[in-house]
């Protein structure tokens, strides 16, 4: 089997290609929006078709590029049946196999982090996405996050494969890449088998993260498998990449929010909702070619029907914000 | 074999353990400064005794732990015979082995990022430092680069080695872990098989990069294996973080270094050395203990003696500045 690990660094998540050596049809298992043009042209260049898109959940800190590869590719996408997700093209079943050439797949439901949270077995390896994580486990308190059912699926379900299974898993903070059954067992803080039901409690109570910041973005995106329905008068990061020197973009976000994680696009113009605006709308040529932008794209819809109310014909505002502007790499 | 990657996100930088599963002993390529912790860690978990620590080169982005793993393993420092450094335990040849349990390596030099450069062959995989990486090559304006070298390296020595050989590499900025010699050969874009040594040194000419940040401090300090040595009047990295409650941290740099990518200790007193240190030297109690700090550890060693001139006692300078305090991982 052709196997590649690959990296996202801003979200530190791992994508998965498996693909077969004979029919050279493959499967991406947590593919990352941003990283869609690496993830393709490594495909091309291994000579490998994508034929499944395996996701183990529905991510809070990044945007999946399953629905663009879809398009893209014409693989089928695969979620967990317990995360009732409409965009998914096949809905797995625990215990369920899916075939791709000579690679047996079975799938494993193992919530906890997330009710529709699915582990995927192939030979000597389990990819096991925010379930059972490197010496660590994904959170549970937030998306139906439990930490009995987390735990009773990591011990009950992945720790009754083989110990020299190589434990493969949505991320890693610091550098690993890979661990075994047999070393989780041993070693894991939180979930090894010294470890009892009220030991991992205590300690997922005790050690609470901040809320992510990509969680309000990412997650009712990636419930559509990552696609973001586009409105008439919205244009995608994509299409205004080439376009960015063409048009006036008219951050209307306020001064402060330009310093925080997402940034801005250079050569902006600041003109916040509200009165900025307006004085910025009425000494602007209307005839002019504007892009409204913000932090998740309702605020630039507003002042953008602004504009059009006074008149601007030539107006579009930037799909998703920048949250989405950054998810998507740019 | 058991076989490990590990990533540093700070450096980007690969390292890797090789283990003999039978005699469980060990071997560290290019292990890093600031994650001796994580590393020491996994190689007790996994059961294994460290024997060797091979450096592909004399690295100018990071610092290596050679000298520190060395200290606390026992292991032996292989590097390069063309590296010629005084504090390698093995200087290692052309197509020299070394055995380590089962594991047979073989050296290949090859020169062309720097002179002492050395890729590393074992079974199907070779280790090839930053000579080839993926898609990609190492720098060859510094550090005795020489593009004809390079060429010459990976063209007859490294894709000489079996198509399907694995190709692991010192590091790799886009997220991918691993190649192979016949995907360098068909897609390289600097060193594939389509390109002459005019196309290379064409394109080397023109994809200059910035003065590694690291390079000054890194560069001396890996030419002894990463092994600062220590003055009578300093404190080290290590020392310090347990003390930094206790001691008064001045800071003898100028204001807008603290916003550099170096950053600064919290709770510094900032006190500029010129006037600003000596004003503060003026009105500060002698009796108390001080930490004096800046970029690299000479203004600091200037300010201390300054300090001492004027009847200070209990004063210390850091060791390597803030440069070599974030190389330690602090």
């Amino acid at each position: 089997m052709i196997f590649r690990q690959l990296f996202d660094l801003k979200s530190s998540t791992y994508t998965y290609i498996l693909g077969d050596e004979e029919t050279r049809d493959s499967i991406s298992i947590d593919p990352v929006r941003s990283q869609i043009e690496r993830d393709l042209k490594l495909l091309q260049e291994l000579n490998l078709t994508l034929k499944f898109i395996l996701e183990t959940h529905v991510h809070a800190d990044h945007v999946t590029s399953a629905s663009h590869l879809r398009d893209r590719t014409g693989a089928k996408t695969v979620y967990g049946s317990k995360t009732n997700l409409k965009c998914a093209d096949i809905l797995i079943e625990d215990g369920e196999n899916l075939e791709c050439g000579n690679i047996k797949i079975t799938a494993l439901h193992t919530p906890g982090h997330t009710n529709g949270c699915t582990s995927y077995w192939v030979d000597n390896k389990v990819f096991t996405g925010d379930a059972l994580m490197i010496r660590a486990c994904g959170r549970t308190d937030f998306q139906e996050g439990s930490n009995e059912k987390l735990f009773k699926s990591v011990r009950e379900k992945l720790f009754a494969l083989p110990d020299e299974t190589l434990v493969y898993t949505a991320h890693d903070y610091l550098g690993r890449m890979v661990s075994t059954i047999g070393e989780e067992k041993k070693f894991n803080p939180r979930l090894g088998l010294s470890q009892t039901l009220e030991d991992f409690i205590a300690f997922m109570e005790e050690h609470r993260l901040p809320y992510p910041k990509m969680m309000d973005i990412a997650v009712p995106l990636n419930q559509s498998c990552g696609k973001m329905e586009k409105e008439e008068f919205e244009i995608t990061p994509d299409e205004l990449v080439p376009e960015t020197g063409n048009v006036i973009l008219v951050d209307v976000r306020g001064a402060e929010e330009l310093k925080g994680p997402s940034g801005y696009i250079e050569g902006i113009v600041l003109a916040t909702l509200g009165e900025d605006l307006n004085s910025f709308l009425e000494s602007a040529n209307p005839e002019a070619p504007y892009v409204f932008i913000c932090e998740r794209g309702r605020r630039s819809a507003l002042a953008l029907f602004e504009a059009r109310a006074r008149g601007f014909q030539d107006v579009k505002s930037l799909q998703g914000g920048m949250l989405y502007w950054r998810a998507c790499g740019k």
